[in-house]
């Protein structure tokens, strides 16, 4: 064994840009007083730094491009962060066989142009498609706005190649249509959150293109109402491929940065697409009618394609505009679409007791819910009573036959929590898992299993 | 540790009803001299063997309804049949939620059926359905007919309980839409082959419901020919949801067990059906266009339903038909698309060289060839060359991109060949995986990972 501690391999230098590979977007994030940084360039840079930290048993914080919202990749003390977003190729789109190669540091807008080119789809589509990569989507099974009708990451990864612990290189999973030789890992992987080993390839399922969207939006004067609109679409035989509800609030908040066409008297507001080839329109019109008959107070069709795009554009910039209104505790709890509307309610219960603002919003379609409880940050009791009411959620979700995380992860906020879904002696399994891909722990230590 | 080593639950005693559970559909598959059979009648009964049998050291065969064509479900010398055939409660169809909870002995069709009665519809599909059990199609990743649109088993697999080795019960995956908290263990199980556990329950999406299907057969002058239509056929934007290919023989077979269609006078039958909603007649008339392109001699589709579930039945009959014409091996290759065609002439040239009789038929919208591979039982040279046949065959299949199974597992058929197509090292990886969830080997021993 070497005794040559120092990273065999060129690290970032300046500190100013350093100190952006420190953080992501989760609450709170800090950086660490010491820390490296790796901006991998090829497969062989990760299989260096791999090789170099599982012999010297250095912490390695894998990263894409920080839009964690859970602090999955955020540095470690003493610790290296490896960074992917550099593994960018786009080296196979296959319309015959229906499948793309590519590396972790795709930005999923991206994966989904390149698809779109060739005539294909790749659906997943987390809010932050604009600036997130693959390897973190992959890393964290990122979900979005399509899974109404597409389902998550996990559905259209096919195969991977991964780094472990020691510099081993690994491929999981088969570029056929079918193939059961051996033990999948792929889907250990897909979700581990940086904690079994380095994505450096994903091959992902394409399918064929759909049309433009079209959407319709509906308002409601109570939650409830939007409630029973959701569970009526879900029942549905023509699924929506996308179903975002967004609360009085969530609106007001979208409108402060520009007007992106929400209406603002209402308690919440539905948008519903339908991408189906040649049916979009006869689509949102039957949604419409399905909407009104649940109680909506106005239901409106987007005449065009670039009206559904404005409309969808103000949906995606619900992150920003709520990460402009002040410090929050973000959740990502998912139940049953049964259960959404008790979900809802106990939220707006847990705010009123604790004298919070909570904003909800999410993907309804996925029972998939994200309330942002704000606080004021030099205020001690609000941030308690926040992180309090953060855990009273959490402990709603899993009450209603929930999820303590539907699409964000795990990393270090919700980690208290997992023993509480899983059980200890789940957990002790997972460790073990893990063990046998990093059995050093040197990848992500401290996170997702906690112990 | 207890002393007693007998079975504390009760075994099949008549000696003809055992025999039946002793053995599956592989080639060859013959009973050992001594073993026992229970038949689960609850999770309970499960929890018993396995806690026995771990502590006892005796070999477990977990089974359904052995149709397995690998000899994954055939009786281990002084080891334990454990059936889950009782275990065929479907307890949940839920289509707010999209799911259905079944238990492992619920026959496929049955799952089928009982979604369709609720409008909804479970996809897997393999040429087994009227008898094979849910059980065996998540411990294989079953596929079958449908996969060219709806992908396999593990594609509707949300969460499964598992009886591991020692009683204990666990659960993976989740029942909601989305769900990232820890490690997801199902895709592990799936297509495990009864190695790791035993599936207790099954929890599967479900989709809206297609229409009945509509099917347009077209005849070819060669088997290339064919392979050209399947590669456009793979390129249409609305996918067929089934492309089937027959050769000669395999339409011989077919015809003589009764008239169930199909001509006669061609190298190759390709069916083609559409589920597409609303659109199934004018997807069949557009597919009837792509073969006759594609050189097809003659294109028919079939008017009504009717005569599309006569065809259909056709399809379905040729695993006996091809079963009633002798013994043979049965491959289940699977390439890329793009590559069938060469598998089929290196399947042709093998059979040529070794002067034997190989039918070619196969899930052709997913490269998944099946070539049957014909011997005479009473003439060892004949066996020997088949033999040698179905190995050039899995050779020609790696060497194309492929996979030596596509969707029938590795049992005791294929276990010689996994390391070739994993590497030595994937597999010490593999069964140090299993090691964790059956530490002292009891479940399947000896198959898969071949140790």
């Amino acid at each position: 064994m070497s005794t040559d501690t120092s990273l065999p391999i060129r690290t970032v230098t300046d500190p100013d840009i350093k100190a952006t590979y420190a953080v992501d977007q989760s609450v709170g994030a800090t950086a660490p007083s010491q820390f490296e940084v790796v901006r991998a360039r090829d497969l062989e840079d990760v299989v260096e730094v791999l090789r170099w930290a599982h012999e010297t048993r250095t912490p390695v914080v894998p990263q894409g491009a920080r839009s964690s919202l859970t602090g999955s990749s955020v540095a470690i003390e003493a610790g290296v962060v490896l960074n992917t977003e550099g593994l960018d190729a786009i080296s196979t789109v296959d319309p015959l066989e229906a499948l793309a190669v590519v590396g972790p540091g795709v930005i999923t807008k991206d994966l989904k142009d390149a698809a779109a080119a060739a005539g294909l789809f790749y659906p997943p589509d987390p809010a932050s498609s604009a600036f997130c990569t693959i390897g973190g989507n992959v890393a964290t099974n990122a979900g979005g706005l399509c899974c109404v009708k597409y389902g998550v990451t996990a559905d259209y990864v096919r195969a991977l190649q991964v780094v472990l612990p020691g510099g081993e290189v690994i491929r999981t999973g088969h570029r056929t249509a079918k193939g059961v030789a051996g033990l999948d890992l792929t889907g250990l992987f897909v979700g581990s959150e940086g904690t079994l080993g380095v994505i450096t390839e994903v091959t992902t399922r394409l399918v064929p293109a759909p049309d433009p969207a079209l959407t319709v939006l509906a308002t409601f004067g109570s939650l409830e109402a939007a409630g029973r609109a959701i569970v009526a679409l879900r029942l549905e035989r023509h699924l929506p491929s996308l179903v975002e509800l967004l609360d009085r609030a969530a609106v007001a908040a979208v409108q402060s940065l520009a007007d992106y066409g929400f209406p603002q008297d209402c308690e919440a507001v539905l948008l519903v697409q339908s991408d189906r080839p040649g049916h979009t329109a006869d689509d949102v019109q039957r949604y419409a009618a399905v909407l009104a008959e649940a109680g909506a107070v106005d239901v409106a069709v987007a005449d065009d394609a670039a009206e559904a795009d404005l409309l969808l554009a103000g949906r995606r910039a619900l992150s920003p505009a709520l990460e402009a209104k002040g410090p929050r505790y973000l959740e990502d709890v998912c139940v049953p679409v049964g259960r959404l509307t008790e979900l809802i309610r106990s939220g707006q219960e847990v705010a009123a007791r604790h004298g919070l603002e909570i904003v909800m919003a999410g993907h309804a379609g996925d029972g998939n819910l994200h309330p942002s409880i704000f606080f004021d940050a030099d205020d001690a009791s609000s941030r308690a009573r926040a992180h309090q009411a953060f855990t009273e959620i959490i402990t709603a979700a899993l009450r209603l036959g929930g999820t303590i995380t539907g699409e964000h992860g795990i990393g270090t906020l919700k980690a208290p929590w997992l023993a509480e879904e899983l059980g200890e002696r789940e957990l002790e399994r997972q460790r073990a898992v893990k063990a046998l891909f990093d059995p050093r722990g040197i990848l992500n230590p401290g996170r997702v299993y906690w112990s």
